[in-house]
Protein backbone atom coordinates (compact mmCIF):
# COMPACT_ATOMS: atom_id res chain seq x y z
CA UNK A 1 0.00 0.00 0.00
CA UNK A 2 3.18 2.35 0.08
CA UNK A 3 1.78 3.88 3.89
CA UNK A 4 -0.30 6.12 1.77
CA UNK A 5 -3.39 4.69 2.28
CA UNK A 6 -5.73 4.16 5.61
CA UNK A 7 -7.77 0.93 5.79
CA UNK A 8 -11.54 1.71 5.91
CA UNK A 9 -14.13 -0.07 8.08
CA UNK A 10 -17.79 0.42 8.95
CA UNK A 11 -19.22 -0.06 12.20
CA UNK A 12 -22.66 -1.39 12.80
CA UNK A 13 -24.94 0.28 15.27
CA UNK A 14 -23.72 -1.76 18.89
CA UNK A 15 -23.72 -1.40 22.30
CA UNK A 16 -20.82 -1.21 25.28
CA UNK A 17 -22.05 -1.61 28.43
CA UNK A 18 -20.46 -1.78 32.15
CA UNK A 19 -19.32 -5.03 34.20
CA UNK A 20 -22.69 -4.41 35.92
CA UNK A 21 -25.12 -3.66 33.44
CA UNK A 22 -23.70 -6.75 31.55
CA UNK A 23 -24.59 -9.01 34.91
CA UNK A 24 -27.89 -7.60 35.09
CA UNK A 25 -28.81 -7.99 31.29
CA UNK A 26 -26.72 -11.51 30.40
CA UNK A 27 -26.51 -12.85 34.27
CA UNK A 28 -22.28 -12.67 33.86
CA UNK A 29 -19.81 -10.38 32.38
CA UNK A 30 -19.41 -10.67 28.65
CA UNK A 31 -17.93 -13.38 26.51
CA UNK A 32 -15.39 -12.74 23.86
CA UNK A 33 -16.41 -14.22 20.35
CA UNK A 34 -14.11 -13.18 18.03
CA UNK A 35 -11.31 -9.75 18.32
CA UNK A 36 -11.48 -6.55 16.03
CA UNK A 37 -9.51 -4.63 14.84
CA UNK A 38 -8.43 -2.40 17.60
CA UNK A 39 -6.23 -4.45 19.95
CA UNK A 40 -8.05 -5.59 22.89
CA UNK A 41 -11.77 -4.70 21.90
CA UNK A 42 -13.65 -7.86 20.79
CA UNK A 43 -17.64 -8.82 19.56
CA UNK A 44 -19.15 -10.25 22.42
CA UNK A 45 -21.16 -13.63 22.40
CA UNK A 46 -23.64 -11.67 23.80
CA UNK A 47 -26.45 -9.44 21.77
CA UNK A 48 -29.42 -7.15 23.26
CA UNK A 49 -32.42 -5.39 21.62
CA UNK A 50 -32.08 -1.36 22.11
CA UNK A 51 -35.80 -0.09 22.76
CA UNK A 52 -36.67 3.86 21.86
CA UNK A 53 -39.79 5.47 21.88
CA UNK A 54 -40.77 4.47 18.20
CA UNK A 55 -39.22 1.28 17.29
CA UNK A 56 -36.98 -1.33 18.44
CA UNK A 57 -33.81 -2.75 17.51
CA UNK A 58 -33.11 -6.62 18.45
CA UNK A 59 -30.04 -8.84 18.32
CA UNK A 60 -27.79 -6.13 18.37
CA UNK A 61 -23.92 -6.64 19.00
CA UNK A 62 -22.18 -5.89 22.37
CA UNK A 63 -18.77 -5.02 21.96
CA UNK A 64 -16.24 -5.94 24.81
CA UNK A 65 -14.61 -5.48 27.24
CA UNK A 66 -16.79 -3.75 29.34
CA UNK A 67 -16.44 0.14 29.57
CA UNK A 68 -17.17 2.33 32.69
CA UNK A 69 -20.60 3.69 31.08
CA UNK A 70 -23.07 2.44 28.53
CA UNK A 71 -23.41 4.19 25.07
CA UNK A 72 -25.47 2.87 21.96
CA UNK A 73 -24.17 3.68 18.80
CA UNK A 74 -26.38 3.95 15.84
CA UNK A 75 -26.47 5.80 12.25
CA UNK A 76 -28.92 8.41 12.01
CA UNK A 77 -30.87 6.37 9.78
CA UNK A 78 -31.42 4.03 12.72
CA UNK A 79 -32.31 7.10 14.82
CA UNK A 80 -35.40 7.47 12.70
CA UNK A 81 -36.33 3.84 13.61
CA UNK A 82 -36.01 4.39 17.23
CA UNK A 83 -37.14 7.68 17.35
CA UNK A 84 -34.35 9.01 19.05
CA UNK A 85 -32.29 12.15 18.25
CA UNK A 86 -28.80 11.57 19.22
CA UNK A 87 -25.96 14.06 18.63
CA UNK A 88 -22.79 12.83 16.30
CA UNK A 89 -19.89 12.54 18.59
CA UNK A 90 -16.83 10.61 19.60
CA UNK A 91 -17.05 7.67 21.71
CA UNK A 92 -17.17 8.49 25.07
CA UNK A 93 -18.44 11.79 24.55
CA UNK A 94 -22.31 10.86 25.58
CA UNK A 95 -23.20 14.01 28.10
CA UNK A 96 -26.93 15.20 27.02
CA UNK A 97 -27.24 12.31 24.50
CA UNK A 98 -30.54 10.67 24.91
CA UNK A 99 -31.01 7.44 26.76
CA UNK A 100 -32.38 3.72 25.65
CA UNK A 101 -33.80 1.13 27.03
CA UNK A 102 -31.69 -2.22 26.51
CA UNK A 103 -33.64 -5.63 26.88
CA UNK A 104 -31.28 -8.77 27.53
CA UNK A 105 -32.41 -12.68 28.14
CA UNK A 106 -31.71 -12.03 31.93
CA UNK A 107 -33.03 -8.70 32.34
CA UNK A 108 -33.61 -4.95 31.14
CA UNK A 109 -32.67 -2.04 32.01
CA UNK A 110 -32.96 2.13 31.36
CA UNK A 111 -29.74 3.64 30.08
CA UNK A 112 -30.08 7.67 31.33
CA UNK A 113 -27.83 8.85 28.22
CA UNK A 114 -25.47 7.59 25.78
CA UNK A 115 -27.25 7.09 22.42
CA UNK A 116 -24.70 8.56 19.81
CA UNK A 117 -23.77 8.49 16.03
CA UNK A 118 -20.16 8.27 15.78
CA UNK A 119 -18.62 10.55 14.72
CA UNK A 120 -16.29 9.44 11.79
CA UNK A 121 -12.86 9.00 13.11
CA UNK A 122 -9.19 7.24 12.25
CA UNK A 123 -7.65 5.38 15.13
CA UNK A 124 -4.11 5.74 14.30
CA UNK A 125 -1.04 4.35 15.35
CA UNK A 126 1.58 7.06 17.07
CA UNK A 127 3.94 6.06 13.91
CA UNK A 128 1.20 6.55 11.68
CA UNK A 129 0.61 9.93 12.95
CA UNK A 130 4.29 10.90 12.27
CA UNK A 131 3.77 9.51 8.80
CA UNK A 132 1.00 11.14 7.99
CA UNK A 133 1.66 14.54 9.62
CA UNK A 134 -1.36 14.37 11.64
CA UNK A 135 -1.96 14.86 15.74
CA UNK A 136 -4.27 13.63 18.18
CA UNK A 137 -7.27 15.51 18.27
CA UNK A 138 -6.77 16.87 14.50
CA UNK A 139 -9.65 16.84 11.96
CA UNK A 140 -9.08 15.84 8.05
CA UNK A 141 -10.44 15.11 5.08
CA UNK A 142 -10.84 11.50 4.01
CA UNK A 143 -11.16 10.58 0.12
CA UNK A 144 -12.75 7.06 -0.17
CA UNK A 145 -11.64 5.01 -2.61
CA UNK A 146 -14.77 3.11 -3.40
CA UNK A 147 -17.97 2.35 -5.80
CA UNK A 148 -19.14 5.60 -4.66
CA UNK A 149 -16.34 8.26 -3.66
CA UNK A 150 -16.49 10.81 -1.56
CA UNK A 151 -14.35 13.27 0.36
CA UNK A 152 -15.11 12.66 3.83
CA UNK A 153 -14.74 16.29 5.92
CA UNK A 154 -14.29 16.71 9.63
CA UNK A 155 -12.96 13.34 10.02
CA UNK A 156 -11.37 12.90 13.81
CA UNK A 157 -8.10 11.78 14.39
CA UNK A 158 -7.53 9.65 17.27
CA UNK A 159 -3.78 9.05 17.87
CA UNK A 160 -2.90 6.20 20.39
CA UNK A 161 -0.06 3.50 20.91
CA UNK A 162 -2.93 1.06 21.62
CA UNK A 163 -4.69 1.64 18.56
CA UNK A 164 -4.42 -0.02 15.13
CA UNK A 165 -4.99 2.40 12.25
CA UNK A 166 -8.19 2.24 10.36
CA UNK A 167 -11.13 4.86 9.63
CA UNK A 168 -13.99 4.06 11.44
CA UNK A 169 -17.90 4.91 9.23
CA UNK A 170 -20.89 4.55 10.33
CA UNK A 171 -23.45 2.61 7.79
CA UNK A 172 -25.02 5.58 6.37
CA UNK A 173 -21.36 7.09 5.83
CA UNK A 174 -20.34 3.31 4.64
CA UNK A 175 -23.51 3.15 2.20
CA UNK A 176 -22.83 6.75 0.67
CA UNK A 177 -19.48 5.97 0.22
CA UNK A 178 -20.29 2.07 -1.44
CA UNK A 179 -17.72 0.82 0.79
CA UNK A 180 -17.03 -2.84 0.42
CA UNK A 181 -14.48 -4.22 2.66
CA UNK A 182 -10.74 -3.90 1.58
CA UNK A 183 -11.40 -0.37 0.20
CA UNK A 184 -9.22 1.98 1.58
CA UNK A 185 -9.28 5.76 1.62
CA UNK A 186 -6.80 8.45 1.93
CA UNK A 187 -6.07 11.74 3.54
CA UNK A 188 -6.08 15.00 1.85
CA UNK A 189 -3.66 17.60 1.80
CA UNK B 1 -27.43 33.07 -2.96
CA UNK B 2 -26.15 34.39 -5.23
CA UNK B 3 -26.49 31.57 -7.73
CA UNK B 4 -23.88 29.74 -6.83
CA UNK B 5 -25.32 27.41 -4.50
CA UNK B 6 -27.51 24.36 -5.60
CA UNK B 7 -30.54 22.98 -2.82
CA UNK B 8 -30.18 20.01 -1.88
CA UNK B 9 -33.24 17.58 -1.45
CA UNK B 10 -33.37 13.86 0.03
CA UNK B 11 -35.13 11.08 -1.67
CA UNK B 12 -37.06 8.52 0.80
CA UNK B 13 -38.00 5.28 -0.27
CA UNK B 14 -40.03 5.63 -3.01
CA UNK B 15 -41.50 3.29 -5.53
CA UNK B 16 -43.06 4.48 -9.28
CA UNK B 17 -45.59 2.41 -11.02
CA UNK B 18 -47.54 1.91 -14.47
CA UNK B 19 -50.73 3.47 -14.56
CA UNK B 20 -52.01 -0.88 -15.42
CA UNK B 21 -50.09 -1.72 -12.09
CA UNK B 22 -51.98 1.35 -9.92
CA UNK B 23 -55.02 -0.28 -11.22
CA UNK B 24 -53.85 -3.55 -9.80
CA UNK B 25 -53.04 -2.13 -6.50
CA UNK B 26 -55.11 0.67 -5.63
CA UNK B 27 -57.98 -0.06 -8.13
CA UNK B 28 -57.51 3.22 -9.96
CA UNK B 29 -54.92 5.53 -11.50
CA UNK B 30 -52.86 7.75 -8.91
CA UNK B 31 -54.31 10.62 -6.64
CA UNK B 32 -51.75 13.62 -6.41
CA UNK B 33 -51.61 14.52 -2.99
CA UNK B 34 -49.38 17.21 -3.29
CA UNK B 35 -46.47 18.15 -6.04
CA UNK B 36 -42.53 17.81 -5.45
CA UNK B 37 -40.16 19.94 -6.68
CA UNK B 38 -39.51 18.26 -10.40
CA UNK B 39 -42.66 20.34 -12.21
CA UNK B 40 -45.48 17.96 -12.89
CA UNK B 41 -43.88 15.35 -10.27
CA UNK B 42 -46.47 14.32 -7.17
CA UNK B 43 -46.30 12.51 -4.35
CA UNK B 44 -49.54 10.43 -4.61
CA UNK B 45 -51.99 9.66 -1.81
CA UNK B 46 -51.46 5.67 -2.57
CA UNK B 47 -49.11 4.03 -0.39
CA UNK B 48 -47.56 0.73 -0.75
CA UNK B 49 -45.60 -2.17 0.41
CA UNK B 50 -42.44 -3.56 -1.18
CA UNK B 51 -41.15 -6.74 -0.08
CA UNK B 52 -37.88 -8.55 -0.65
CA UNK B 53 -36.69 -11.69 0.38
CA UNK B 54 -35.58 -10.73 3.62
CA UNK B 55 -38.16 -8.17 4.69
CA UNK B 56 -40.50 -5.86 3.81
CA UNK B 57 -41.10 -1.87 4.24
CA UNK B 58 -45.00 -1.21 4.36
CA UNK B 59 -46.46 2.22 3.87
CA UNK B 60 -43.92 3.56 1.36
CA UNK B 61 -44.47 6.61 -0.85
CA UNK B 62 -45.55 6.26 -4.95
CA UNK B 63 -44.60 9.10 -6.70
CA UNK B 64 -46.53 10.21 -9.76
CA UNK B 65 -47.61 10.25 -12.54
CA UNK B 66 -47.37 6.80 -13.57
CA UNK B 67 -44.32 5.58 -16.25
CA UNK B 68 -43.98 3.11 -18.74
CA UNK B 69 -42.20 0.58 -15.72
CA UNK B 70 -42.42 0.23 -12.31
CA UNK B 71 -39.21 0.99 -10.41
CA UNK B 72 -37.97 0.91 -6.94
CA UNK B 73 -35.68 3.28 -5.22
CA UNK B 74 -34.19 2.25 -2.43
CA UNK B 75 -30.71 3.30 -0.16
CA UNK B 76 -28.29 0.56 0.36
CA UNK B 77 -29.04 0.59 4.17
CA UNK B 78 -32.90 -0.37 2.90
CA UNK B 79 -31.39 -3.15 1.05
CA UNK B 80 -29.72 -5.13 3.76
CA UNK B 81 -33.79 -4.72 5.34
CA UNK B 82 -35.04 -6.11 1.96
CA UNK B 83 -32.20 -8.95 1.09
CA UNK B 84 -31.68 -7.54 -2.06
CA UNK B 85 -28.59 -6.04 -4.34
CA UNK B 86 -29.69 -3.34 -5.88
CA UNK B 87 -27.35 -1.31 -8.57
CA UNK B 88 -26.70 2.44 -8.21
CA UNK B 89 -28.04 3.50 -11.10
CA UNK B 90 -30.09 6.86 -12.47
CA UNK B 91 -33.70 6.44 -12.48
CA UNK B 92 -35.61 4.69 -15.54
CA UNK B 93 -32.06 2.38 -16.16
CA UNK B 94 -33.52 -0.56 -14.77
CA UNK B 95 -31.81 -3.44 -16.59
CA UNK B 96 -30.68 -6.44 -15.04
CA UNK B 97 -31.93 -5.06 -11.47
CA UNK B 98 -33.69 -6.96 -8.87
CA UNK B 99 -37.28 -7.31 -8.47
CA UNK B 100 -39.86 -7.10 -5.47
CA UNK B 101 -43.23 -7.59 -5.03
CA UNK B 102 -45.93 -4.66 -4.59
CA UNK B 103 -48.97 -5.16 -2.44
CA UNK B 104 -51.80 -2.44 -2.45
CA UNK B 105 -55.07 -2.32 -0.98
CA UNK B 106 -56.79 -4.31 -3.72
CA UNK B 107 -54.26 -6.41 -4.90
CA UNK B 108 -50.36 -7.32 -5.20
CA UNK B 109 -47.71 -7.71 -8.07
CA UNK B 110 -44.70 -9.24 -9.02
CA UNK B 111 -42.14 -6.78 -10.38
CA UNK B 112 -39.21 -8.78 -12.58
CA UNK B 113 -36.60 -5.65 -12.05
CA UNK B 114 -36.76 -2.15 -11.49
CA UNK B 115 -35.09 -2.43 -7.64
CA UNK B 116 -32.34 0.50 -8.02
CA UNK B 117 -30.34 2.51 -5.35
CA UNK B 118 -30.12 5.86 -7.37
CA UNK B 119 -27.04 7.78 -8.33
CA UNK B 120 -26.66 11.05 -6.77
CA UNK B 121 -27.74 13.48 -9.55
CA UNK B 122 -28.36 17.28 -9.54
CA UNK B 123 -31.64 18.30 -12.10
CA UNK B 124 -31.21 21.82 -13.69
CA UNK B 125 -32.59 23.86 -15.95
CA UNK B 126 -30.23 25.00 -19.11
CA UNK B 127 -30.31 27.92 -17.39
CA UNK B 128 -28.18 27.00 -14.37
CA UNK B 129 -26.54 24.19 -16.81
CA UNK B 130 -25.26 27.56 -18.71
CA UNK B 131 -24.01 29.03 -16.09
CA UNK B 132 -22.44 26.28 -13.53
CA UNK B 133 -20.58 25.39 -17.39
CA UNK B 134 -22.00 21.91 -17.05
CA UNK B 135 -24.04 19.87 -19.21
CA UNK B 136 -26.47 16.90 -19.25
CA UNK B 137 -24.80 13.68 -18.29
CA UNK B 138 -21.61 15.27 -16.92
CA UNK B 139 -20.34 14.22 -13.66
CA UNK B 140 -19.14 17.24 -11.01
CA UNK B 141 -17.95 17.06 -7.66
CA UNK B 142 -20.64 18.45 -5.26
CA UNK B 143 -19.65 19.93 -1.75
CA UNK B 144 -22.56 19.80 0.97
CA UNK B 145 -22.82 22.59 3.10
CA UNK B 146 -24.34 20.72 6.03
CA UNK B 147 -23.28 19.39 9.59
CA UNK B 148 -21.21 16.53 8.55
CA UNK B 149 -19.78 17.97 5.84
CA UNK B 150 -18.42 15.79 2.29
CA UNK B 151 -17.52 16.16 -1.01
CA UNK B 152 -19.77 13.62 -3.26
CA UNK B 153 -17.94 12.88 -6.03
CA UNK B 154 -19.31 11.03 -9.34
CA UNK B 155 -22.57 13.28 -9.10
CA UNK B 156 -24.63 12.88 -12.28
CA UNK B 157 -25.77 16.57 -14.04
CA UNK B 158 -28.95 16.03 -15.64
CA UNK B 159 -30.38 19.11 -17.80
CA UNK B 160 -33.83 19.44 -19.11
CA UNK B 161 -36.07 22.46 -19.57
CA UNK B 162 -38.46 20.86 -17.70
CA UNK B 163 -36.30 20.47 -14.52
CA UNK B 164 -36.01 22.51 -11.70
CA UNK B 165 -32.54 22.84 -10.45
CA UNK B 166 -32.19 21.11 -7.21
CA UNK B 167 -29.46 18.22 -5.86
CA UNK B 168 -31.21 14.57 -5.04
CA UNK B 169 -29.69 12.22 -2.71
CA UNK B 170 -30.69 9.35 -1.06
CA UNK B 171 -30.99 8.82 2.73
CA UNK B 172 -27.85 7.40 3.22
CA UNK B 173 -25.97 9.87 1.93
CA UNK B 174 -28.68 12.38 3.42
CA UNK B 175 -27.80 11.19 6.43
CA UNK B 176 -23.99 10.82 6.24
CA UNK B 177 -23.96 14.46 5.38
CA UNK B 178 -26.28 15.46 8.13
CA UNK B 179 -28.37 16.44 5.65
CA UNK B 180 -31.04 19.11 7.08
CA UNK B 181 -33.85 20.37 4.72
CA UNK B 182 -32.99 23.97 3.33
CA UNK B 183 -29.11 23.13 3.13
CA UNK B 184 -27.38 23.52 0.15
CA UNK B 185 -24.63 22.73 -2.15
CA UNK B 186 -21.70 23.66 -4.35
CA UNK B 187 -20.20 22.80 -7.28
CA UNK B 188 -16.69 21.87 -6.85
CA UNK B 189 -14.45 23.69 -9.92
Amino acid sequence: MGRLFIPLEASGRHVHVTKEQARALFGHELTPDRPLSQPGQYLAKERVTVKGPKGAFYNVAVLGPERKEAQVEISLTDSRTLGLEPPVRLSGKVAGSPGAELVGPKGSLRIPQGVIAAQRHIHMTPEDAARFHVTDGQTVSLKTFTSRPVVLEDVQVRVSKDFATFAHLDYDEANACGFQKGDLGRILP
